[in-house]
């Protein structure tokens, strides 16, 4: 029998040359977009409509909507909050419905809309992810955010980890080589994952806008079963 | 003193991210466009002419040049020959001007030709080529060809190996991830080079096509001082 393949994306810009209409595609932005959405549905967030373009957000906060928009770790004055995990707080957002619009991670998403099933992946809910995806039993494309466009660590390290979790399942096989770097990028860092993220881009990013309160947060692993969903243009739980 | 900075471009489709008119660029297509045009000036070629499209190299042939031409490893039929390093003996090729054409590499040359000095870079050439970008002082943006605009290891290997060399200077610095994660794939990998490179996936490739008998060839280091430079829209010596 053929088995599922593993492709990994390391760039927005790329997706082109790697989709594939059959895949479930995971989506990640590791620090911190993807990390935030899971955040806001562990805290109770009904939906989470991820735009593009700040223009986007903007009209949807005059429609009145409760919009989180920034740009290069910034809030955006219309904004009601920005991109980190801590500000989708249980009393902000349960049963809400939040428009979401971040520097790389809501791009990657809605380029990724025309996949199979279309998943937020972070550290936070990395195993069932990796379950669910073993039930599903189709290709697996994992997209990073990156970083404008350009590749970035740690999407990379989590894309190697989630890669190497579900070729655990002999169903799964990859010839990818961004899978096979992911995965040894991946193990070369794991004994001392903050060691590592400490020498990336984009922590120097976030220290210069005292945002690296967040980092050891968005490398827990598993926190929560909840796996966000793709559902026309908005995410819910899977 | 600001120090000069280094970064990878794992795609020829990034390029557009990663320009940067003040660098000196260095396009390496590891199996085996750039390996071949390293061993092409070894052996006394005078000028190579690198052309993107088929039709292009087609059109030289016509008026008389020697052609070497090849997609996905095969040969074209109008083709003098192909893509391997062998092919380019001293018989065939001392004083002589080639036109070249193949899937990845010469592309991302034409691409390239907007830097400030424009190399090719291979093993063959490593420790000349490190010299030389040294001595420049200026930065250093190392394009991988890749494979139809995917990243491939083979390329982001050599692009480790050759920016850690560089780092060796500390006039150089870098906080491009791509270049980071470059630099810990080689020194993963650079233990049992040969190994390692048997299970990226343009070995698969050359096994298929019986070409692999010169991967050792193409990871052999310094065997040659030689740096072929791009000058208008030909290569030529430094």
């Amino acid at each position: 029998m053929e088995k599922h393949k593993i492709e990994v994306c390391y760039s927005p810009a790329l997706y082109p040359f790697y989709e594939n209409r059959f895949a479930v595609v995971v989506v990640t932005d590791i620090l911190r977009a993807s990390s935030a959405i899971v955040t806001a549905f562990m805290n109770g967030v009904e939906r989470i409509i991820p735009v593009g373009t700040l223009e986007e957000a903007r009209a949807f906060k005059e429609k009145g909507y409760m919009v989180a928009a920034e740009r290069d770790g910034i809030v955006r004055d219309f904004a009601d909050f920005g991109n980190s995990p801590y500000n989708f707080s249980p009393e902000r957002v349960k049963g809400k419905h939040i428009v979401y619009s971040t520097t790389n991670g809501t791009n990657a998403i809605n380029l990724a809309s025309r996949g199979s099933q279309v998943l937020i992946g972070a550290y936070l809910n990395i195993s069932a992810l990796a379950r669910h995806i073993r039930e599903e039993g189709k290709d697996l494309l994992i997209l990073c955010a990156g970083w404008k466009n350009k590749f970035n660590l740690e999407d990379t390290l989590f894309a190697g980890a989630l890669a190497q979790l579900v070729l655990e399942d002999d169903h799964f096989s990859t010839i990818c080589d961004a899978t096979l770097g992911s995965i040894d990028l991946y193990n070369a860092a794991k004994g001392n994952m903050m060691g590592y993220i400490s020498k990336v881009a984009q922590n120097g990013r976030l220290k210069k806008n005292k945002l690296d309160d967040v980092i050891g947060y968005c490398l827990e692993t598993d926190r929560t079963e909840l796996i966000p969903v793709l559902n026309e243009d908005y995410l819910l739980v899977l």
